[in-house]
């Protein structure tokens, strides 16, 4: 399954008065990695799927996250994610946050290929996942 | 035990070019409710904690989150919050984001009550939660 | 000129190692003051000025501020926003936040009134502010 | 006087329903760029800072920004951040961020070198910048 890696710097914006990264900052991170690996396991981004595809985004429906080793400003952490499976209409993906090489924060993510539904305004309802799509994502 | 209500309006800048909300916002609204469900169950806030105990945070170790129903711009949102478990040195809390009575997002979280590891600058050590912070977290 | 006041509670999330507010958050706070001000000035919301109006937002253009006293988690504040000036297809508005009374930060911003320009796309252009816009807008 | 270079890519998450950055963010980023502007000029970075010298931060007194063209979700930016004049205890900076070669977005800074006033809790004075600081922040 694909995979993706990067290295992100703590900033002093992304901390607490305890002087430890906000936990919330944690899935603005894990959510930039998903793009990017959907980017480069696709080889499109975001803009190209909505003109591309029936696609109105792949919104998350369950995430989990532990927390193991606090981390700060100045921390140069490693994100490692990677797709974990592909279903009809959803996928799952995982976040390995670590720091000087031992895991800091652990994420899981299932999120869903939506259409907008017409018969509920302001709704979402899933759509089957492009073949061409899952090949992609499952292409090792 | 313990819970906690609040209304919250979701705001333009809470949500994405999608429209709704992006979802690690809805963790920093969980995390104010569970700040504010603690403050009204002890009475005191985080200041004080750390003036009055050996204390030094309760950061998250394990966070869970269901999305049911998008919100978006102008939607009015409930948030109940309340204490699910008070163990030795953790407590565990749940949250409901509902929007016209439906529930549109469910967390959970694990937290622990810490001080500094001497031992291990930078790192935090479980602590025992002293008995007349479990006493009010317990009341019902 | 129409005015708009309410009462914000700084979050623990809203402050950096120092303890004191993440600066960018005053103008997250100060968007949605602004957002908040129009709604009530005008009975309508964005999502309805863009059903209604040939309208794609207004945009800030240019804003400024002034950081007199710092704010910290469970400070209560208080902004009172009001329109300072409305143009053709500008408008200006200004932001007093105090706490205890006094002035803490004050800030100024400059929107424009603006229209998707189909000959760049990804831009937009200054649009002339309705009448009845600018009649609500100026109303005392 | 020193300055400092840097990429950004625009993430999804950065941006609002109308598609664009929601500006606070712009605001997060230039906050970075300063605190990597200072760290490369004094080769320490703020936790040093605060051990070595009489210092408890250099927060913003006066910020200013015009937004010239919009950027959103996949847009590469250069964030150029220069020293632009270093007083007794004060220092402004000047970031200049584009798209495409073209300027986007401006900032100006004003900060001043402070320490926690003892006579008023919770508030800072001013302190004069070390000279050894400021003999590197006007290097050129």
């Amino acid at each position: 399954m694909f995979t993706n890696r990067r290295s992100v710097r703590i900033e002093w914006g992304d901390c607490d008065p305890a002087g430890i990264v906000f936990y919330p900052r944690y899935f603005a991170m894990f959510d930039h990695s998903t793009v990017l690996l959907l980017e480069h396991a696709l080889g499109i981004n975001k803009h190209a799927l909505y003109r591309t595809y029936e696609f109105d985004g792949y919104p998350m429906v369950e995430t989990r996250a532990r927390f193991l080793i606090p981390t700060r400003y100045c921390d140069e952490v490693v994100i490692e994610t990677s797709i974990a499976e592909v279903g009809r209409s959803s996928f799952r993906l995982l976040h390995r946050l670590s720091k000087d090489g031992a895991l800091a924060v652990e994420g899981f993510e299932a999120r869903v290929w939506v259409v907008r539904d017409r018969a509920r305004p302001g709704r979402f309802k899933p759509q089957p996942i492009p073949p061409e799509i899952v090949a992609r994502l499952t292409a090792s």
